[in-house]
Formats: structure tokens, C-alpha cells, sequence
């Protein structure tokens, strides 16, 4: 059986992908910083040129910011488009990485062999199983089973700004009976997951102008508005007692959670005490009515990113700043709508200024409904039985709290549905310092994906 | 009469000691920063040798910190000693300065000719003045009319750490009939002022720790607490709706504004329209119950000066940030205690930390008392006369709302009352970018010093 000597082939082949992999994580893709723009540029290079040293007529395709990877490849059964990001996160605080960030590396630790680095997991090490399996399927079958179109951005992490364009441009080329995305976690460590909803995202950051100038605390503290103090006041009005969002009609277009979907979760593998734990909380910190697993899964939040503003340096310095800035992101669910949300929540802000202060909206932001999928489709259960084959365990449908845009989009754009299939660990630390991404995710992902590719197929 | 023949000295060599001055304001003197402890030495030594060319024996004295500068000359009249600064403020934001902060230059305003630069008014510009005055008089007189101990030092913008030993270690060789400090404003533009009060001042810095780690917001956004929400709490918890500080206990100590003061005050040429229009204030945001002068000169504060946290670089990251900073100064007034005040801080934060935080303070960051003068000495009559003969208009006694801590030490260690003279204004943009001194505020003070020597002198 041809699917047992792919599986063998990726066996064999392991330390080769890893060494791949890396030569992919050194490349400093950092979509956001215009600084790492050519570093962009070249892992895109990196994944066209891999693409056709297997033989697959890869392209980079240019846009406004940094460009796409696209590929065809014939096959017999279905036409599935795999989309997979080569762009990652900033990487600060550098200081709390305890290796270069862009200098990847097998590491043992307690929970066995990861690969460390940024992008390991989110989303590199994820994109190169997908790629992985192609390669073994095909070096040990000649072609693919299934047509497949594989689509890479490189600006997921900076709110893929070309992405709609592009894809309303190229909607008849990239059009596919399915989506498969590779940039999720399991619901549990060792438990195969397929995502069943992903919360949206709004963005939003702004300024808060107060005095004329910088001002001396001594000369001027007392009469001065202080920025810093009215931007706090502003933050803390965000929330109520209970952690729910006191932005009013923030929740417009929130569902009830079913008891259908609270019991398909109760059976999801979700350990709260263990999620807690990890992250060093005693107790979940959002909405008191709602247990953590629904606070990620299936609530909306509005987090703080980033806060900024006065003297940060070493030392004092008695000013009184002439503004502060926040940074802050939505995480939508159901039918919220981004650019509501915005409305309610810049509403919010702009009652609450205190006289001689001024509200100055960051305008380039953008946002992204929640997606919900249909898993009643067939390609689900095939999928379902491919993972569970794979890791020996009933795979599940499961709730994901992040927010892959891209799936809403092949969504509304492409009429496409969407299986969201990842690997990752909730302690992968995506995003933060020192990523990581377990080699068994990386091993055991690329063995899934064949099984799905075979499973697919097979129709 | 030989002042004249010393005060015409002084309007000639006006150039020559511009030029002296820019060159003390070329030296980066930032005390606060470690990375410029070379150029803070650098001032002490332009000072040691500034005094050397006019015949004084000045002196480095070395420190664990930066170093002072003292030298004594003997004379006929009382001993004073003047006291000023040669370190400057950091000068962040940089992108806000119309010129090198360190390449200082006379620009022509709508106000007249000023001299730009970083430490211009605070303190070098303002040091300079006495220095002047004294090289006019000894040049035209062989000799000064008073016995004087030049004491500079280079801490004063980092808290002054080697301060209270130094003076411990040398008080004898410190101690005069009463201290000079030029490092203060006029109460209004043209109105030469002697402070009767300054407030005193507590510094603080402290950080909220939250998650073991950075967290991704899409995998944690809800049940991870978020430091930068928390931190915003406890400062928006800082004031209540009046604008007074909401700590227990933070008033003990402050004093009721006596009639006598109001009204001597009421004279001080405080004008609240244009000291709030000035810096882009319709009103005065302050405890409500007091004027913006009131605010200003009698009443404590606390400032938030710095606040950072998450993300604060170009774009969006999506992260809940393992920990949140803010540093704040109190202004103090009275019999506030310093020791009493930074409990009262840190017991009104501890009381309301939210399960899962932790706070840090920052252990090396120091307090003063406030200081009121006794201004029934026969020094302030004669200092007050020499000022309003050289401004043509009745000097005044004012309050002060900036902390000169020296004044509290030279009274407690030294048993030396100050009496403080400034020629600086309120929109010299101390601490600030583009700080200047107006070239009047030079000129004329070193006039006034003179003025104010040979009255001492005449005793």
C-alpha cells in the first residue's frame, strides 16, 4: 500500500525537513517592521524555490506590501487549496529569548524534543508539514492525489493588507473546493484537532493629546492635565466588575452558546486547571459566567496590547507627557461586526475625554468577522478519520480562540470552505519569547497530512 | 561707585560670557544615564577651570556618583555659599527638538533672543549667572565683597544620591550664614521673585507582573490576566473625581493655605489665564477646591511621568504581556513625610492587586521634604532690594511648585537657610524639548547677583 511507504519515506526523511525548515526559520520575515522587508521577500524566494526543487511551478507573485507564493499541481481527486503564512511575529523583548530568535535549534526538554525558534511554530514549522507530505507523496507516487493550489502570504502577522485584493483579482485561479490551513493548536497535547470556529479580530490604537508640549512636573504638576493618567482611566473603563466588556453594544451579534456545542466541547480534551496553571493563573480572569475554555473559544475580549507614553528610560524624569498611546485588539465571535465594534468602542473613548484632551484613531487598522464552519461536509469526517488513524486517538472538532482571517475570507470572497487542521501546543509560546514547536508535532504533522491527502483522495 | 563700573563690565563682556556658557552647554551632562558619565565629568571640569582662570582654587571632589565642584574665596562680608547643577535632563523625545539639544544657539522669538539648548534654564544658563557675576566683580574690584563657597553638583536631575553624604562627610567645610540657589523661576515674566516655599518630592517606580510570560491574546484573551488593564486600574484608582489624591493618608502633614499667604500670593503677579493657555489648559485639572496657583505653589501631587508595557513598536502584535511599569513623582507640601507617603503608596496598590499579580517596586528611588523659608532674615530685605533696583519693579516673595531638595538638606544637615533666585520662566521648557533661557534672563541675572553681592556685602 502506497500510503504505508510515504509514511516510511517521512520516517526516513526527517532530519532532512528539519534541516529545511531551518534554513527557512533563519530568514528574519518580520511582516510588520519595514526594516525586515528584503528578509520577506527572501523567504517567499526560499519557499518558491523549494516548491520547484520538487518539481511544482511555483511563483512569487508581487503586491503592494510583501509578496505571495502560488503553486498548481494536477491530480486526481478533489481541488484543495493549502494556504500557509512564511511571515512571523516581532521579536521583542529580545532579552528574554535564551537564544537568537533567528538562529533555530533542536532543543531537549522536559516534554521531549522542540524546535526553537520564531516561526517554529507559528507558522513556518506548520507550513512546511503541509509541504513535507507533498514532497514524500510525491517522490514515492510520482504526483499528488488530489489537485492542489497551494497559496503562501507573508503578511498574516501584520493584518495581510494585500491579501483581499489579491484574492478578489485572482478569485477564478485560486477558487478550490476546499481550504486546508495549517495554523492552529490541538484542543489538548496529543489530541488531533479540527477547528470548528475562530474568533475575528478589530484592531484599533490610539492617541491621547493633552498638554501643548512635555511638561515639569513641579512647575506645572496639579493644573496639567496628565495623559498618562486620563489614558488609564480610559483602559480601566474598558471592563466592569465582572470582566465582561462595559462597551456598550460591544456584544451585538453574540450568541448563546448551544448545549449541542457545549457538550460536543465538554468532550474536547480541555484541561482548565492544567491551561491555568501554565501560564501561572489560579483562576480564569474574563467574564466571571463564563468557564476559560468558553472565554476563549467562544467570547469575545478586548485586551490591551501595548501601552506607552512619558519617560521610560533609566531613571527619573518629572514629566508630565504631552500624550500616551495604546494599542489594543478586539477578538469578535458570531456575528459581531468589526466595523461596529469599532464605532461602539471609539464612541466609548470620545465621551470619556476630559476637557483640553483630544482621541487620535491610528486609521490604518483593520478587522475580520468570526468564522464558524459547516462540518458536515464530507471532507471533515475524512479528514477526522485520517487524524485519528495517525495519533491513535478519536480526533475532535474544537473551538480555537485565535483569529485566522483568511478562513472568512475564503469564505465570502471564494465561497470556500474551510478545514482548519494545526498542530501546535498551547505552549508553544507564539508570539512570545522563545517559540517553539514540538519535533512530534512537526513529525507527526507531516504523517497526518499525508494520511488526509490519501483520505481525501479517495473519493 | 564701583557696582556701576561692575555692572557696565558685565553688559560689555555680554558675548564673551554667552560664548563661556555654550561651550558648558555643548557637554552632555545627563546624570541620569549612565552612558554619559564621561561628559558629566566633563562639566566638572569646565567648572573646576572656568573658576581657576578668574583665580579662584576650585576643586573636583569625587563621589561614588558624579563628581562636585567646590571652591572658597575669602572676602569681607558674610559667608555664602551657592549652590547650582551641571547635569541636564535626559532629552527625549529628540524627534520634537528643532535643533541639537547639545549644539546650543541665540534664536530670535516673538519674546525676544533666547539661548537653545538642553540645561540652558536648568541649571547651567541660571549657575552661570552668579558665576558671571562674580568674575565682573572680581575683575573690576581685585576681590569679591562677600567670603563664597562655590558648591556645584552633577546629580541633581538623578535624585542627588551622593548629595547627603557628601554634605555629612564636609559639612564643616560646607557650612555658611546662608545658602544662595539660583535653579528657580520668576512668579510672572519681568518679576524678580525670592521663593518662600518649594514642595518636596517622593519618587516611585513599580512593576505589575501578571503571566509567567508573554501570552498570545487569540489563545489566552479572556482567561490570562492582562497587566496593562490591571496597571491602568490601580493609576485611574490614583485621583478621585474632585482630582484629589485618593491614597489614605496621603495629606497628613499638608497644611491649610493661611490668609497671610493667600494675600501675599494674591500680589505675586500670577496670572491663571495665560499660565494654563500657555500650556494648552482651559482650566486648572487639579484638586478642585484650589486655584492653578494653589494647585502649583501649596498643594501636593502625585504624577504618573512613565508608563509602558506590550507591544510599542510600528504595527500590531497580539500579545497580553507578561508585565506592565509605570513611574510616578509626589510633589510634597508641608510636614508631608516622605517615609509616610511611599507607605501610604504602596499600601493603597498592595490592597488592591488582583489574584495572580504581583508588584515590584523599585528599592533605590529616594524622597525630600518640602521647604518653607524664613524669610524674616535680614538677607531677604537686602536681597529683595537688590533685585527690584536692577528689574524697576517691586520684587516678591512667591511660592515655588518645583522640588529643590538641596534646600531641605542645607537646612537639616547644615543648619543654613537658602534663599532661592531664579530668573528662569514658565515656558522655558525645562525637562522638555527645545528648553531655552531667554538671553534677558542671563543678562540680568548676572546683574542681579552683583546687585545682590555688594548689598550682602554692606553689612
Amino acid at each position: 500500500m502506497s500510503l504505508d511507504a510515504v509514511l516510511s519515506r517521512i520516517d526516513q526523511d526527517l532530519d532532512a525537513a528539519l534541516d529545511r525548515l531551518f534554513d527557512l526559520l533563519r530568514v528574519q520575515s518580520i511582516s510588520t517592521d519595514p526594516a525586515y522587508k528584503a528578509e520577506c521577500t527572501k523567504a517567499a524566494d526560499w519557499l518558491v524555490e523549494d516548491l520547484r526543487s520538487m518539481g511544482i511551478a511555483a511563483e512569487k507573485r508581487e503586491t503592494p506590501g510583501h509578496p505571495m507564493v502560488v503553486a498548481h499541481v494536477d491530480g486526481p481527486g478533489p481541488h484543495l487549496l493549502f494556504y500557509g503564512h512564511y511571515d512571523v511575529q516581532p521579536v521583542d523583548p529580545l532579552e528574554l529569548w535564551h537564544r537568537d530568535p533567528f538562529d533555530p535549534a533542536i532543543e531537549e526538554t522536559e516534554d521531549g524534543r522542540v524546535i526553537r525558534a520564531r516561526g517554529a511554530s507559528d507558522d513556518k514549522g506548520q507550513l512546511m508539514t503541509f509541504v513535507e507530505a507533498c514532497r514524500a507523496y510525491i517522490a514515492e507516487n510520482g504526483a499528488l492525489p488530489c489537485k492542489i493550489t497551494f497559496f503562501f502570504e507573508g503578511e498574516e502577522e501584520s493584518g495581510s493588507p494585500s491579501l483581499v485584493p489579491f484574492m478578489k483579482e485572482h478569485a477564478e485561479e485560486l477558487k478550490a473546493d476546499v481550504a486546508l490551513i495549517c495554523d492552529t493548536t490541538m484542543a489538548a497535547p496529543g489530541l488531533p484537532s479540527i477547528a470548528t470556529q475562530l474568533r475575528g479580530m478589530l484592531k484599533e490604537e490610539f492617541t491621547l493629546k493633552g498638554p501643548k508640549m512635555d511638561l515639569h512636573s513641579g512647575l506645572y504638576g496639579g493644573p496639567a492635565l496628565n495623559p498618562l493618567r486620563e489614558i488609564s482611566k480610559l483602559v480601566a473603563s474598558f471592563h466592569d466588575e465582572s470582566g465582561a466588556v462595559a462597551v456598550e453594544g460591544f456584544y451585538d451579534g453574540v450568541p448563546e452558546l448551544s448545549d449541542e456545542l457545549r457538550a460536543q466541547w465538554a468532550n474536547a480534551g480541555f484541561d482548565e486547571g492544567s491551561f491555568l496553571g501554565r501560564i501561572g493563573m489560579s483562576r480564569a480572569h474574563g467574564e466571571e459566567a463564563f468557564s476559560a475554555m468558553e472565554q476563549v473559544w467562544a467570547r469575545p475580549t478586548l485586551e490591551v496590547n501595548g501601552m506607552w507614553g512619558g519617560y521610560t528610560g533609566a531613571g527619573t524624569k518629572t514629566v508630565i507627557p504631552a500624550e500616551a498611546h495604546c494599542k489594543l485588539t478586539c477578538r469578535l465571535v458570531g456575528d459581531q461586526d468589526p466595523a461596529a465594534v469599532r464605532q461602539a468602542l471609539r464612541a466609548h473613548v470620545e465621551a470619556r475625554l476630559p476637557t483640553d484632551s483630544e482621541v487620535v484613531w491610528e486609521g490604518s487598522l483593520d478587522g475580520a468577522k468570526a468564522s464558524v464552519m459547516d462540518i458536515t461536509r464530507p471532507e471533515f469526517e475524512k479528514a477526522r478519520g485520517a487524524l485519528s488513524a495517525e495519533w491513535d486517538r478519536e480526533a475532535v472538532f474544537a473551538g480555537m480562540g485565535g483569529s485566522i482571517p483568511i478562513a472568512g475570507y475564503f469564505s465570502s470572497i471564494l465561497g470556500m470552505e474551510s478545514m482548519l487542521i494545526g498542530f501546535a501546543k498551547d505552549d508553544d509560546a507564539i508570539h512570545s519569547p522563545n517559540e517553539k514547536y514540538d519535533v512530534q508535532s512537526f513529525h507527526k504533522g507531516i504523517r497526518s497530512w499525508a494520511r488526509i491527502l490519501e483520505a481525501l483522495g479517495q473519493s
